[in-house]
């Protein structure tokens, strides 16, 4: 017992066994229905359904403030189960993409009737806790120095490597990278503009590439 | 079984029987030291403690941003069981006061033991992410406005009844409030001083106290 609880307590451990795919896996037991997404669309949040994304990028916003996005290989929805404070959360389609649909319920009864059912729900609650942890130092942030702890998150959470350096999503566009930063939309782009001229980045038309040096300064 | 599922269900009892007070208890089966704290005071967060606090107040730092604010009768180093991520936080003292001071390993183990230790974990885990969210909703906000939602949760959470409105703990110094709300010591209190004036709040010395009014009007 106290064998498999200290090889349990390491965190790789435990975030690598109660995973996102391995959670998929499970809640796949289920019938769950494919649903296409179209950018700026509402996913309806009655915390009667959770969504796993096959593909695009969905954001959650509470009170107009966007709280996290999430990307291929995650759920949305999953932290509503056993809590209703989530039910006041908007779903957002960011890009497009296709979405599996589970019955919350029928969900939460396949994850309890497991003995790490619970596990799964705690992994998840930390990894979300992390994010907004990591969110919340970058906003606390000013200026220039906020802009560049955001790109340096969303390069190193959604970035594509190009020989330029990390690529973000081009459905990131400027007014969604200002609303996230909490940074007014002409703020962002004199900051972007600067950040351009000292090659902290490049930008190409709508794309931001994030350059390699800059991220590596960060811890 | 589905029946007892669809009770833990509502977050209401979930909260209520897997709260604070019932899971000091369980970790009172194990052996606790009671330490005095001092305003300022760094606690030693070396990932081997966690803390009941029995009176007094303790926030939570990382990147010297503060992260949130704990009080009597919460635990304080619990979520960095099984996440050594929370082994970067700071604890510091904002207020004199008690804790008894818990091995983690012997708490995890004693937790674990328990078919419903996870729950206890996933409770605690959820009202954190409660709190950051809160929190970044506020953040998000601009000057006045800002401050005016970090003054109505700072009440609701950590005031006291009277007469002219609830009193936010004197341990809550201006420095505090303004790195708390990311804005500068100058600006807080020009802000306080305009609240005065339009009787949204009410101070007296260092003492402020928030409208009854005041705290209503939001949701």
């Amino acid at each position: 017992m106290e064998d498999s609880l200290n090889r349990l307590y390491e965190t790789t451990v435990l975030k690598n066994n109660f995973n996102n795919i391995n959670l998929f896996k499970i809640l796949s037991l289920n019938k769950s229905e494919k649903k296409k997404i179209k950018r700026k669309q509402k996913i309806n949040n009655d915390n009667k359904h959770l969504y796993y994304i096959n593909s695009g990028k969905i954001m959650t916003k509470r009170n107009d403030v966007i709280i996290s996005i999430h990307q291929e290989g995650e759920f949305v929805g999953l932290n509503a189960l056993l809590d209703e404070e989530n039910t006041k959360d908007e779903f957002i389609v960011v890009e497009d993409g296709l979405v599996c649909e589970f019955e919350s319920m029928e969900a939460l009864f396949t994850l309890l009737s497991l003995q790490e059912g619970w596990i799964y729900l705690l992994v998840q609650e930390k990894l979300r806790c992390e994010r907004l942890i990591q969110n919340s130092i970058c906003i606390h942030k000013n200026g220039k120095e906020k802009i560049k702890k955001i790109f340096v998150y969303l390069a190193r959470e959604f970035g594509t490597a190009t020989e330029k350096g990390m690529l973000l999503p081009t459905s990131f566009n400027r007014s969604l990278i200002a609303e996230y930063s909490n940074v007014t939309l002409k703020s962002l782009k004199k900051i972007i503009e600067l950040l351009a001229l000292e090659e902290w980045l490049e930008i190409n038309g709508q794309k931001i590439y994030i350059k390699y040096d800059s991220i590596q300064s960060y811890v």
